[in-house]
């Protein structure tokens, strides 16, 4: 007898398991946790400009920015990042306004070291202000262009390992580069990041969390096939454009039977977002998980006053609670009344404190979780053919021009 | 014989279009383009301060930053804009620290007049500094107890029509206010908005437009569940953000035979998301409509030079291009790769360039558009019942532990 099917059954949890096992020694972000930091951190030290320029896009951005946003508003960073990440003119001028030139170091990031956005942005740079290791420094692959460019100027260089991707980079030097020259504790986040892996891999409470998680998404992908992050924080916003490139990315794929899947990635704010978001998902078709987000101390006692305002008798239960109590119970508000409904999934993660070890956890964690429901739908989750057929359209029209 | 049914079939376009016309009195915000313009003019001239703090949330606040975001990169405003939207503590210290407080005008924005996070914000900024007619304006409804509080405190007060809603509210005072002090042409704003109002009630141009795509939309809406628009400049970004609250909350309804009924939105920014999300509208589930939006003119003419760079030979091809004729080519490369797929509907609209007229008309557009779908689908575009339970749960847990 001879058999072959286009047709899938969805896995063991410890089968998924061993597969990801297999793949520790080939998919280069697993072991980034227990790197060693001492050259990041000496070259760090010895920063001493003002203003870093980060130029770069898509995965060579989108960690460090999840990060800095999440930490800025509460932490007292001497110096401030700015990302150049797209083409569009207006962006890119105004950016240059916020910088002082003479006091900018530019950390020119890219994966292939010729992502066109990233070196055309490059290209104008240099010609506003001479480029040398004074003042710019190189992230890329070790055989890049852009490391050979780097080399022959006699720029700092900085190595992002071949097997790990753009959007699974945010521990390579791509984050903790220019996280440790703001001042970040990069041990401190990469020890979140290890407590999350070791956990994972001894089976423990990361084990469960995440293979239950990942098995019902991939087992309901049909009837849920949106996935909505609700971050109840403003400081979370960097961190759902992340969340939606990694999940989007890795997961938009066609898998070994030929079959389209897709599970399709969405960041909502609270509260901001229960005046707009929320009433699709309350009575709109039943087609989303719900994932919250909480932080469970905000480290701030600010508080609503009660008497500054008369005449709002209806709204006085908010007078003397901290802003803090006031967003919690705002989620958790929002959470009981979907939970009411009784036929949205959902479920919460609470972050405990804001600092870089929680934020790397939760990133941790999502990365796992990606690895892991790539494995169930039987694709692969590291790579991204979807994208070059228009970047093969936009060289031969623009070399049709020249 | 009799006949009852829990199922509904798609009108014509001449009776959709005849059910639109006769909510026109009913339904506010199709008449806001003919409005008076002049007190809020006069107003506007006489503001001097240089900081204007905007405390509102939702459509009190998301169209006025989209079009303060479209504009803002390439006007040279001599005042600033600053959002009050959440509750999240760490975000109201990071803006307070932004403004200057005695030179700051307040723009208090609610609808309701008792908007939990407004109130609670007003509440604490009252205890910073003292508000009075000459630092604090308030936009509300005229017998709401936001606008009774003005008057015993002699305040300005801008009226918000009852039969106007939040997210259909950006050309009323709730928009024009703040437009006009920034120093927006809220007249050629407005003429935007009236160009396509004609258009579409003289069944022109704009009918046909509005009528083909929504009618596709709805068609296949258990087929293409989700709408992506991909908007090609940052600037589009605020736009996008209001495009979502307007489709999300108008059209995620429970309809006339109790079927629940959702088109979800996604806002994309090109070509940063071509690094993102990209991967998984090409090879994804086909579960996806895009729209592209493209700026025709950036006026902007800033070169990537030639020259700077040596050793990128394979991107030559981008050396004397302008960055507005990069990001244009980008679009236009993804628009096509998506054309070659076959299988993704998508459609580009195209604004001639970055002003007030342009935006105004694009906004309009979509509002017309989301009453028409909501026509097709038989559902009331304008509440959003889905919204209350999460606050009344919220009210009754804090009220039980004061």
């Amino acid at each position: 007898m001879q058999y072959s099917k286009s047709f899938y059954q969805i896995k063991s949890s410890q089968t998924i398991f061993n597969y990801v096992k297999d793949e520790i020694e080939q998919i280069g972000y697993y072991s980034l946790p227990f790197q060693d930091t001492t050259k990041i951190k000496e070259y760090a030290k010895k920063v001493s400009k003002k203003h870093i320029a980060i130029v770069g896009i898509g995965g060579s951005t989108l960690g460090t920015f999840a990060i800095y946003q999440f930490l800025k508003r509460t932490s007292e960073f001497d110096k401030k990042l700015h990302f150049f990440e797209t083409t569009d003119p207006t962006d890119i001028k105004q950016r240059l306004k916020k910088l002082d030139l003479e006091d900018t170091l530019f950390l020119i990031i890219s994966k292939s070291g010729t992502t066109i956005e990233t070196i055309s942005i490059f290209k104008y740079l240099s010609s506003l202000i001479k480029m040398s290791n004074e003042n710019c420094t190189i992230i890329s692959e070790n055989d890049s262009k852009l490391t050979a460019f780097a080399n022959k100027h006699k720029m700092t260089t900085f190595d992002i390992p071949k097997n790990v991707g753009g959007r699974f980079s945010v521990f390579s030097t791509v984050g903790l580069v220019p996280l440790a020259i703001l001042g970040v504790d990069i041990d401190n986040l990469l020890k979140g990041a290890k407590e999350v892996h070791n956990s994972f891999f001894e089976q423990k409470e990361y084990y469960d969390i995440i293979m239950e998680k990942a098995r019902f998404m991939v087992e309901n992908k049909n009837r849920f096939n949106i996935n909505v992050v609700f971050s109840y924080s403003a400081s979370l916003e960097g961190f759902n454009k992340w969340y939606i490139q990694l999940w989007g990315e890795s997961l938009g794929k066609i898998n070994i039977n030929g079959t389209k899947q897709a599970l399709t990635p969405i960041g909502l704010i609270g509260p901001v977002d229960q005046h707009s978001f929320l009433q699709l998902i309350a009575e709109g078709k039943r087609d989303k998980t719900v994932t919250f987000i909480k932080v469970a101390d905000f480290q701030d006692e600010t508080k609503i006053p009660a008497n500054t305002l008369e005449g709002f008798d209806d709204l006085d239960y908010v007078d003397n609670l901290t802003f803090a109590k006031l967003i919690d119970e705002q989620a958790n508000a929002t959470i009981k009344s979907l939970k009411e409904l009784g036929d949205i999934p959902h479920d919460v993660i609470t972050i405990n404190r804001v600092d870089e070890f929680n934020i790397a956890k939760l990133m941790y964690n999502y990365q796992l979780l990606t690895s892991v429901v790539g494995k169930f739908v039987q694709i692969n989750t590291y790579n991204q053919p979807g994208v070059e057929s228009g970047k093969k359209i936009l060289k031969a029209k623009l070399k049709d021009k020249g």
